[in-house]
């Protein structure tokens, strides 16, 4: 196993999120060996580092952060370009709902078309520092895609597995790449029994989310970019739509390492967080509510939203500490408003968003009409990927 | 008609791209009066404007650039953060091919998914400030496709016409936005003469490539921004899928700006300018091998490179001029050889780009077997879209 040392980043140890139990950073890792639970990067962040040390301005991407990624070696850098996405004012939706500061970060700019290419530029290019020949992966479609396009860049081997309903054009995609495509009945959770049985001489890396560490570095990049692009400053809510949680957890936790480096004032006022959900598949809604005491035998059905059918995800209990230490909330949308957000995002602001994003904004009209957002507040829409590839979701008129 | 005094933008005048004669730049302008020809933007740069005064590096888009650019009060910006699209070095298709310094800029990282985003987003802020309330465009697919999102954005009424055999997916997005769509058997040329029969009243604006003079100032922001990528040197070639030809014009006025304001030294050495054409609709490569006077009766088929089937171009002198100035050429690749380099794209550097830009790797290849393009020169190859709207057009394996 390959052993590295640390150069810009300050990558520091791996803790397990259930009980802090260190792990070395410096050999390939997957869950914690203590509790099974997603390991968590920590940085050594006693020596100030400045946002002017900190930040690479020249560079056009998420890694701008890189001294707070966990790369290593900036050899290694699987990079296409993601992340340093625009953050758009919506005027013309903000002004039909009365909303004074209406914003959406628009990662459907992002190679691939989705957020997850953050998530996978970061693992793949850890992969490889680590000296990963090979990665395997269940997906609802957009990670899968990224997965497959990074491994090409790289020239690691990709196999990819989604389900059977999942739009043509992510499976072509993935193809194009030179991924091995399995097709599975079900959804992701029933994918990754099809990842255990397809990887079970552990040849390949499983990039699942949260059962290796750094898609969640690559996720975080998300909430230092609203910062820096807010003038250091936060929304006083963000919404997201939540599958398998990463981007809650990651942004969630880049907000506590800027506040730890002094980018944030430690008494900065963090964003109430809102966790989007399907209503064909809301574990964490479901929870939340009461109505279980978690997601272990949660049962969920297909959406539009593909990316949000995520029945059991191993993230809950951080999804659920996020909501409650930023005193936010989860909410779920049915497929039928999605269509409806679809359109007046494209209508009223030329923008092209998947279901995903859809339900974001149809949350906060939601979240409007109880009260629990103020038309005045400052919010952030995370559209995390364009609907180029949900065309076979969506009824056509051509 | 809207008369506006200029602020922060240097713009000065219009001249007609034959004659030179000057249009003023503060009422709405189509073709020149003269002689029917393009109108080229000029900008007051007598006064000296430094590299950090004319450039706002805090805009993560083309707008970075707007002392340069045509837009007089930012407010009627509409902008969905085009540009400022990434420079990737391709390590792994340069190394099968021996070539040292091979890099692409993915264009398909813009809103809409392709290079169209920049000219669409500069014309339909200048029809904004112009007091235009609707726009027209005969399109091959993208351009349509990113009016109808910027005009969506602007709150303007957009109506787009195109070959009936376009992909689906570029008619159902501009749906999505709420564009008036029109289909037409034949290609961008008899779109057009669709145009003059819908736009018989003139109630809209006809932004047709190089019929406005705005589209091209928004094109031209790729020159900028790859001499600011290379830190303020240029590559020894630059290959480019030439439709209409608004980018290679754009590019080349944007060389010329630069060295006009110092911010290329005045010797600098431009780039070899490459026009890459489809074999079946290659009226620029016919006109440069003396085949015809020019292209005014050139006869195009449909290619699976859309952008590409342009068989009249109002601007070929304009290209002519430029591929002579700089020493360039013009070649031709078939479907065929597209399919090839987008599979090599794909597999070898994760990117699925557009069959316009896989063309311009082809035409690489082609090049370097004739000795034209030597494999140690630093060449650029401009992938103008996203593979993601062409689907119809290549053999699916699901
Ligand atoms: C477009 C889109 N949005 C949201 C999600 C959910 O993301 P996460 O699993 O990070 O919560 C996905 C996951 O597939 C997705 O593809
Ligand atoms: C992807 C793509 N590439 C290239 C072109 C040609 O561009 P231009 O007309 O600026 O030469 C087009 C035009 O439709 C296009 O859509
Ligand atoms: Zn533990
Ligand atoms: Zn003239």
């Amino acid at each position: 196993m390959t052993t590295l040392q640390a150069t810009s980043s300050r990558l520091q140890v791996l803790n397990c999120a259930a009980c802090g139990a260190p792990h070395t950073a410096f050999t390939l890792q997957r869950v914690s060996e203590c509790c099974a639970q997603p390991l968590l990067a920590h940085y050594a962040l006693h020596e100030p580092l400045s946002r002017e040390q900190g930040i690479d301005t020249a560079e056009n991407s998420m890694w701008r952060y890189h001294a707070v990624l966990p790369l290593l070696d900036e050899a290694n850098r699987v990079s296409l370009g993601e992340g340093w996405t625009p953050l758009l004012p919506l005027h013309r939706l903000g002004a039909r709902y009365g909303l004074a500061d209406l914003l959406l970060k628009d990662e459907g700019q992002n190679p691939t078309g989705s957020f997850k290419a953050r998530g996978l530029s970061m693992a793949i290019s850890k992969a490889k520092e680590l000296g990963v020949t090979g990665c395997i992966i269940p997906t609802a479609g957009n990670a899968g895609v990224a997965m497959a396009a990074y491994c090409a860049r790289a020239g690691l081997r990709a196999v990819v597995v989604m389900p059977r309903h999942t739009p043509k054009a992510f499976k072509e995609e993935c193809y194009w790449y030179g991924a091995d495509v399995h097709l599975v009945d079900g959804l992701i959770n029933d994918c990754a029994a099809r990842v255990r049985e397809l990887n079970a001489d552990g040849a390949l890396l499983d990039v699942s989310t949260l059962k290796e560490p750094y898609r969640l570095e690559g996720k975080k990049t998300m909430g230092y970019e609203l910062a820096e692009q807010l003038n250091w400053t936060l929304p006083d809510v963000l919404l997201y739509p939540a599958g398998g949680g990463t981007g809650l957890i990651g942004i969630w936790k880049a907000f506590q390492e800027m506040k730890a480096m002094g980018w944030l004032p430690a008494t900065a006022q963090l964003p109430r967080m809102v966790a989007v959900q399907a209503a064909t598949c809301c574990p964490l809604v479901e929870t939340l509510a009461g109505h279980q005491a978690n997601c272990h035998s949660y049962v969920g059905q297909p959406t539009i939203a593909n990316g949000l059918a995520v029945p059991r995800p191993l993230g809950e209990p951080l999804m659920l500490q996020v909501l409650q230490e930023s005193q936010g909330t989860a909410i779920s949308i049915t497929d039928e408003q999605m269509l409806e957000g679809m359109r007046e995002l494209a209508r009223l602001e030329g923008l092209f968003v998947a279901p995903e994003g859809a339900a974001v904004w149809m949350a906060a009209r939601e979240l409007l009409q109880t009260g629990w957002l103020q038309p005045n507040e400052r919010m952030v829409l995370l559209n995390t990927g364009s609907a180029q590839k949900y065309l076979d979701n969506v009824e056509g008129r051509y």
